[in-house]
């Protein structure tokens, strides 16, 4: 029914490794230059607002957050917090199934959606005059939601279809979730944000009415609204519409089950007959920007950057330009999560070259990398780039609120997005150094290869034959 | 406290693998050579007991089992039906702590306990004419214990010992524990026995007393008495005193979140500065006896006795004898589970060959196992040889009463354990051959390496040097 939300949703983990990790606030560049301040505040309800001025277009975005995500599921139901995430979309008492998304559509505006492990948010996009309006809407479908089984059911057969579409048809994304699976032993990001197939099978409604009354609820919610608004007259709003709302749940701590110390070396292969280019990916269990200590997390995001950010990295340059062993190679670090969140590497070897082979080649590179100093100017240079990337990026307003949403619902606050600028540019060798010979363990990862299952072809040339 | 008592809990998983699965109803062979038949009753309160003559002393074995185990905690409570099992030794209202224990002892009995994935039992073997007794223990300690924090927490750091010494400081034990974690990615199997060590270290007499409650009721409860007794009086003795302790939770079905399909085929490296000799083990996913379709779980466990079930079994007489490249080599079942079971490969490979060339001849041995034909004469030895050990091991009364017990508790039923023998007996080669095909990919299974680390040694050599 909402393709396009969907499509979001599941890929936000991807992007958010691109995007959203990079966490300047663009506001904080505005405070830098003199521009109007982000400003904060929480309703008696305990719903959390946040107002980013962006003037450039008479366009304002507006996010609901809630602090629920598919790590937060009770078990044996992986799934369900996509799955309700759909369901959002089924109308109110108020605004049968339709009505809110017409209404967007009749402003001329946008709408989406998405879910990833640590939290669920809607959004739209809409002219500035039309905010209150959408906001009501919001604030309705918060506690408002109807369900029936002939409205659950066929949304279910939409959620395995896009199961199929983006996980059972795509052998890339089926390693990333045996890789997430086998490096996660007891947390439940361990667990596809999407669901295993079998449980999303026999969610109900049940299951998403319960959740629904468990999670949505003002105390769990962030409100992020960036655009050409006064801050005043959006406190107004906020408060004439998600001010209605009352508390449904009390929302304690959020413990999820945490990883014991890891301690073996892993390893995986997954073949599939689809696969044209074999492919290695790796991920390690690093902290996030919640977990770790005080400038680790930045230190990964430019060991990150400086290893395997684009052409002129180590890796790249090494396997790809130097070597001329591989297509591609890659890293990244998925440090806006909740708890231990990943470090990744990954590539894809050229024809003739074996993933052993590449793999070795990997851990040649990255301990070349310890062994010598990083260059001043290289480290000055990968610093730069990632800021001028975070205010590029800030040129999408969506970007822009998308920064606050996910670190709010994610353990961090306003001030953390506006000094990480500062803090990148604080990062020293040492530090990313230090970073990698204590993170970069193998103990602590997961090798994934990916490659083609030619039992099939053989098979059939033996039957032939 | 309980030295012993712990012993059993811990060593029972692999011990199940050599005598439990077994499964043979030494019963069964006595009905088929006349003797008295083993009998079942449930009481009103939901408690099932089950009569199992055995006269040749005038001893018996009285065990309750409740119908819940590791497998059963809640999300980040791991280790909570262990810890549970050593806090039943403290003592209730009517019995304060030492009693029970002491009173055992005086009868010149002895007691003991032990914790799996599936279930918890509690166990004495007293002379006959105290049945009686230790059945009003037992039955006041399903109901009346009694805890507080001066008990729990030293009772915490008994656990805890028991931690370091069964699984830290036992690398093959660690081992198990990294491979049945990357064995499992969804269900609690995954999860060690004991618990992981941060979260036993969190468990609270709260904790304790919740899991007591919800668990520890007559209806989730079965009590298996094995010895020279007269079935009338064992049920008169375990209405008078079971009989008497009220239904206090109601027990759903036991529903675990359950596998999505094995799609990697995986791998795993432990090491530590305390390994001698390299080993290799390997698991794969298989059902057990209580999720096997007709026929294959007994197909399951003659494969394993013919793989690798001592000196005489193929991968031994490959490995060890013929190629003299390996110290030893086994294979195993571990059918009595209620969800999918394990089927395990393992071996150490003599000095001087690596693990890799050790697994190589490993899957060349199965390869050869299933491309030529079981001769009929090596298939009845083995099904024999599986029910005379059967048949030998009801010796002891404790392992007669655990077959009944443990196949109570997984899902099974006493005509299940009695007609084990002829199920065995009919398993044919085509359908171990059928088992071996359809349940030893490597898409099912874990490889382990457990080997020595040496880092430490080279780093106290690098500083000498």
């Amino acid at each position: 029914m909402c393709p396009r939300r969907s499509q979001a949703g599941l890929l936000l983990r991807a992007a958010l490794a691109a995007f959203v990790l990079v966490g300047l606030s663009a506001s904080g560049a505005r405070a830098q230059s003199g521009g109007p301040p982000v400003t904060e505040f929480t309703l008696a309800n305990g719903l959390h607002a946040v107002v980013i001025p962006d003037t450039r277009a008479p366009v304002v975005t507006h996010m609901v957050w809630y602090k629920v995500g598919a790590a937060d599921e009770p078990p044996g139901k992986s799934g369900i917090a996509h799955f309700l995430e759909h369901l959002m979309f089924k109308g109110t008492a108020k605004h049968p199934m339709g009505v809110f998304s017409r209404a967007v559509a009749g402003m001329g505006g946008q709408e989406n959606a998405f879910t990833t492990q640590d939290y669920t948010a809607f959004f739209q996009r809409v002219p500035r005059d039309k905010l209150g309006e959408v906001m009501e809407f919001e604030a309705d479908r918060m506690t408002g939601l109807v369900l029936t089984d002939d409205i659950v059911k066929p949304e279910l057969q939409v959620v395995l279809e896009e199961y199929n579409m983006r996980v059972a048809n795509v052998p890339g994304a089926r390693l990333g979730e045996q890789i997430d699976a086998a490096l996660y032993l007891n947390h439940p990001y361990g667990k596809p944000t999407i669901g295993w197939r079998h449980e999303i099978e026999s969610l109900t409604r049940d299951d998403a009415l319960r959740f629904y009354q468990r999670f949505y609820t003002p105390n769990n919610a962030v409100v992020v609204v960036a655009g050409d608004v006064d801050p005043a007259e959006v406190r107004r709003l906020v408060e004439a519409t998600y001010g209605k709302v009352a508390k449904r749940a009390e929302i304690g701590p959020r413990h999820r089950p945490q990883e014991p110390p890891p301690r073996a070396i892993r390893s995986l292969i997954y073949s599939d007959p689809r696969v044209e280019q074999p492919r290695l990916q790796r991920e390690y269990i690093v902290p996030s920007y919640n977990t770790a200590g005080s400038g680790e997390a930045e230190a990964l995001q430019v060991l990150a950057h400086l290893l395997g950010g684009g052409t002129n990295s180590r890796l790249y340059q090494t396997l790809v330009v130097d070597k001329k062993i591989a297509l591609d190679a890659s890293a990244w670090y998925t440090g806006s999560m909740l708890d231990d969140s990943q470090f990744g590497v990954d590539g894809r070897p050229r024809p003739g070259v074996s993933l052993p082979q590449f793999e070795a080649a990997i851990d040649d590179s990255i301990a070349g990398f310890l062994a010598s100093d990083i260059p001043a100017d290289e480290l000055e240079r990968a610093k730069t780039k990632m800021i001028a990337n975070a205010v590029y990026a800030r040129d999408s307003q969506a970007t822009l609120a998308r920064w606050y949403g996910t670190a709010l619902t994610t353990g961090r606050t306003v001030a953390d997005v506006q000094s990480w600028p500062a803090r990148i540019r604080n990062v020293t060798a040492q530090a990313v150094h230090a970073a990698a010979l204590k993170w970069l363990d193998k103990k602590r990862s997961v090798t994934g290869y990916l490659i083609k299952d030619t039992t099939q072809q053989q098979a059939k040339r033996e039957k032939r034959s």
